[in-house]
């Protein structure tokens, strides 16, 4: 069986969470505490030199890193990435545009907010991310303003993968209320079969 | 035929320079000057409303932003990404580090070095890029002593991908000198057929 290694505040582990429950896969969820180091203990960097969640190890026991590769690895031939190379590539492209504009800034300025001990963070480092993310939000919501999903023309592991942050920028101090579309699409991401909140447990944790 | 649009000093151009050589994939070279806001130009915008370059204009007029995306996109199909689900997915794992712990760091400190007056930058932010770009270049020269590429037995993208800004991370304030797997994997990495060093305009360029 399959193990999600993770931490429940973590964006990019709900993204795992999220997939693993849209294509109804059985596994193990193991939460680490991040605060407390547990991502950098001996017997995890060996599964993970770079010590991040989330990471999925498989059931030949090797290990799988980074989020979006985890996605792409478990969408691979299902409806959630398409057939099409074109439309691969649009997935990807915004799976990437998420990596840097969205992971890079807008959670960065969350989990500075959520855990104000933790990382020293100056006014010039919001500052900068507040810019940089208002301007990544408003590219998505005028993507949004003329398509249902981001990549293609049924959702895709493009709109688990972005939805993850965006949907809680407001915890980062961004302004949701002026995106409309990103708002109505929130809300499509939303009625995907088995929703699972981000600060919701997945049920396999319980019987971990 | 493809058109990219692209600015030389950029590592990220280089990564989709150097997979169109290797591919052998006529296209025309088009640079825009970065320092003088030629990415924010109205008519950039319309085709890639992030105003970042590497961006690849296919034949049907339509464009593929981020150079991951498009290494993707040109490669499937190809020797340069496995055909193996498994082996896909540690192609695009390294790609996705690389987004975040090099071009997000080493890429960050060497643009901040090679053009000073552009961004503000204090000291604080140079000492975290080293930390974190020096813990970055460990994983690798450690990944590399074990194997002699990133993701499969042979040469792929994120070969490719890695390469462009970690072989260059001297420029950055890092140090290469101790990364002796890191440095023999730049060797085999600039064997490949056609090589193009970074700051090598291509030949398309002059007949643009």
């Amino acid at each position: 069986m399959m193990i999600l290694y993770d931490y429940l505040f973590s964006g990019n582990g709900w993204k795992v969470r999220r997939t693993l429950r849209l294509l109804d896969l059985p596994h193990r969820w193991q939460e680490l505490d991040l605060l407390t180091g547990e991502t950098r203990a001996p017997w995890f960097l060996e599964k993970n030199p770079v010590g991040e969640i989330p990471l999925l190890e498989l059931p030949d026991g090797t290990c799988l890193a980074e989020s979006h590769a985890i996605l792409w690895f478990l969408a691979e031939g299902t409806p959630w990435l398409p057939d099409d190379r074109r439309q691969r590539a649009e997935v990807l492209r915004w799976m990437c545009f998420e990596q840097t504009h969205v992971d890079g800034v807008i959670s960065r300025a969350r989990f500075r907010r959520g855990f104000p001990g933790v990382v020293p963070t100056t006014e010039a480092d919001f500052a900068r991310w507040h810019a940089q993310g208002e301007r990544a939000l408003a590219v998505l919501d005028a993507h949004l303003a003329e398509r249902r999903w981001l990549a293609a023309e049924r959702p895709t592991i493009a709109d688990v993968a972005v939805y993850a942050y965006t949907h809680v920028a407001d915890e980062g101090g961004f302004n949701l209320a002026g995106r409309p579309h990103l708002q109505a699409w929130f809300q499509r991401v939303e009625g995907l079969p088995g929703h699972l909140r981000i600060d919701e447990r997945p049920p396999q944790g319980q019987s971990a």
